[in-house]
């Protein structure tokens, strides 16, 4: 008999591959140990007597990695979108992100936004917080108990930053981040662990780029970062790093890129091609983060590009650029941005399709976090338990029309029954 | 003492103009015969002694107009979003509206959507129906009961559509909209109005074109129809009438803008310079339907131009070329799109405020239906209560505040607590 084994039964929708669904309408999909032993019409003979939690009719889907989203910033969701990257961050973002410095305020604040993640499709998650180690470890210390597993960064930045908002310079900079990731190690969290995260190149020196470059190395930590998102960011990075050949080299020239652990660069909008091929040649994650960059004027990424390439691409909320949590509306988002790419842009690049929107959110984003993503034999069990049934029509659905309607309707009468992470309930 | 008066007291909002709105904080709404006195901070000396509604912390704003939506095709809404509007149509919308030759289908799916529309932020409504005289008529009759103030359309198309939804010619098409319009004013419907609605150009034979004009001059009718929405549609008109200037003529030729009745074009992504004057000049409403227009790969219409020419605009929903009966999502949308096309395509055009999307979403639309959209003294009331409390947020927000967010947040959190049309509530 195994031990720590049970099944989940219901209409079962993963991604076959970037282009297909696999569907298994009533069907079983085996967890041991937290890991998929695969979906079954019937629970296979060596798995009879598990137990097993009766879903009938309702849709399973693996859980989303958002992995791009700024927890500090999710207080003002859906508010001050009316101006372009810089002049947003100076205006919303920094003057919210000091407030962080307050323990009770980060609390306060903090509580919030992981009560909300937890409750959202996200199972997943490449977080930043701010520049403050202790509202990091608050943050870090609230998504522990929620029982998603996440990536934490304490927000790297010594200039080009206000003063209530700045790191005083490199040296103490990189101390702090040591400091944090010592007071890590001590809390020895089984969910959360720390990421590290130079806000973008135009608020870090290059000695902090370069003690940062250090300290990837040394403890093998995942990275990740802004890249390419707005034009003016991109000029700005030109005048700050004139020896660079592009923005993305700024971080591979400090030694950001290189090694295993997975590194995140947020937006890649207007990336050149040699900025393309540091990407690539790095395994670099691209986080799309589609809501986000239409709100800020960004522009939109050119997704289909770097699936064509092979690339690692996976979809960030980017709270609060977007303006919600949902990953659901990332999908939509996602597509609809590059319909319109298509149409205003480049013609060459085919609109992204319902169905590779949600291997982004799925497979794409989770391989950040190893095998996640799927429900193929191997992977770790992120599940959702979905129920459609609210969302009212006269038609009958097949299951893949049903989870191709869920994506643009969740927030319409769709809801989130269950989830589960790594084979754990979380809610 | 005021019959048929009473007050709702909450946190008030409306638009003053297009850039700005008017907020009062524990205000009272003053509602006389459904028409609205005007928002104070107290109740004036007349109005003392009428019944209040007293809604204390919630929010208090206009209804909205969604002035091009297709209740038929709202069964499929959120599927088969993967191609553009000719082969969408042939391949997922005329086979789906052909059922609604059936009176049992049209009955059930007609409630699913009357339904949902009285719980949506909609009060007022510009609606598609099919070509069906019968479906058309339960679906009025259940708008009807909605309270919801409409005009539905049975719609004209009797050339280019498949041969199973198709009318025979044009006298039987306009000896059935005669017959339909009849049956209309036989039923004594209050809320629910007829609208002419010839399908788009390519659909509508010349004879059908002239004949639907003339009828519109008789009956003094208004008319609702797409203009300008896609590139290979344009074209087609194109070849259809070599005789045109441009698209919108093909309508003006026939007399079907002239006169008081409101007009109603949804689209208008790539309308010429002669076309816009042919708009303006017979003051015809655009429906700008921004999901519609990413989702269907048509384009992003310059709606900032046409408010710097002070033409008439609203907001639709277009479902299902858009996916939600959700006004809110089409404001944040709205802005969204205005976005990225002055990313994209031209920085001449200023994107919109959140500001600008309420207001088309209420005085734009509104003003379909008269002096609909606004508390100002003298406009009808439409009004919607609001609970935000469950959007949290660490932050003290002000009125002006709440309303954005709830904007980009209303399907995440936001909950519509009542609803009033023309002063009656409704929900």
């Amino acid at each position: 008999m195994h031990k720590n084994a049970f099944a989940i039964h219901g209409d079962i929708v993963w991604s076959k591959n970037p282009k297909e669904l696999q569907t298994v309408e009533g069907g079983y999909l085996i967890v041991v140990d937290g890991i998929s032993k695969g979906v079954y019409p019937q629970i296979p003979a060596e798995y009879q007597g598990i137990t097993v939690v009766d879903r009938t009719g309702m849709l399973v889907i693996p859980g989303m990695s958002d992995i791009h989203v700024h927890a500090p910033q999710y207080g003002f969701r859906g508010l001050g979108m009316d101006l372009e990257l810089l002049d947003w961050l100076n205006t919303h973002t920094f003057p919210e992100e000091s407030k962080y410095a307050n323990p009770e305020y980060a609390w306060r604040a903090y509580q919030i936004f992981s009560d909300d993640l937890l409750h959202s499709a996200t199972t997943r998650a490449v977080v930043f917080g701010t520049m403050h180690v202790d509202a990091t470890m608050t943050l870090m210390g609230k998504l522990e108990t929620t029982g998603l597993k996440t990536m934490v960064g304490k927000v790297n930045m010594d200039r080009n930053s206000p003063d209530y908002l700045c790191e005083k310079d490199a040296a103490t900079a990189l101390e702090d981040t040591k400091k944090w990731l010592d007071e890590v190690e001590d809390s020895h969290f089984e969910n959360t662990k720390p990421i590290l995260t130079p806000r973008f190149t135009p608020t870090c020196s290059d000695e902090l780029m370069e003690g940062l470059g250090k300290l990837r190395a040394e403890r093998d930590l995942p990275l990740q970062s802004h890249l390419s998102e707005n034009l003016s960011e991109i000029d700005w990075v030109k005048g700050l790093c004139p020896w660079s050949t592009c923005y993305g080299q700024t971080y591979e020239h400090f030694g950001q890129l290189a090694g295993d652990q997975p590194v995140i660069m947020a937006h890649c909008n207007w990336c050149p091609d040699n900025e393309v091929e540091i990407l690539k040649e790095n395994n670099v994650f691209v986080a799309h983060c589609p809501q986000s960059n239409a709100q800020l004027s960004s522009g939109i990424a050119p997704i289909r590009h770097y699936m064509d390439l092979g690339m690692n691409v996976g979809i960030g909320t980017d709270v609060a650029g977007g303006a919600t949590l949902s990953m659901f509306r990332a999908m939509a988002d996602a597509v609809a941005v590059s319909k319109l790419r298509w149409r205003l842009v480049d013609q060459n690049l085919a609109a992204l399709s319902t169905e590779e929107a949600f291997y982004l959110a799925t497979v794409g984003g989770g391989k950040v976090f190893g095998k996640v993503g799927s429900f193929d034999e191997g992977y770790e069990v992120d599940a959702l338990v979905l129920d459609d049934s609210q969302i009212k029509t006269p038609l009958e659905l097949t299951l893949a029309e049903r989870l191709e309607r869920y994506v643009y309707l969740a927030e319409e009468g769709g809801r989130i029954v269950e989830k589960y992470v790594a084979g754990r309930r979380v809610l």
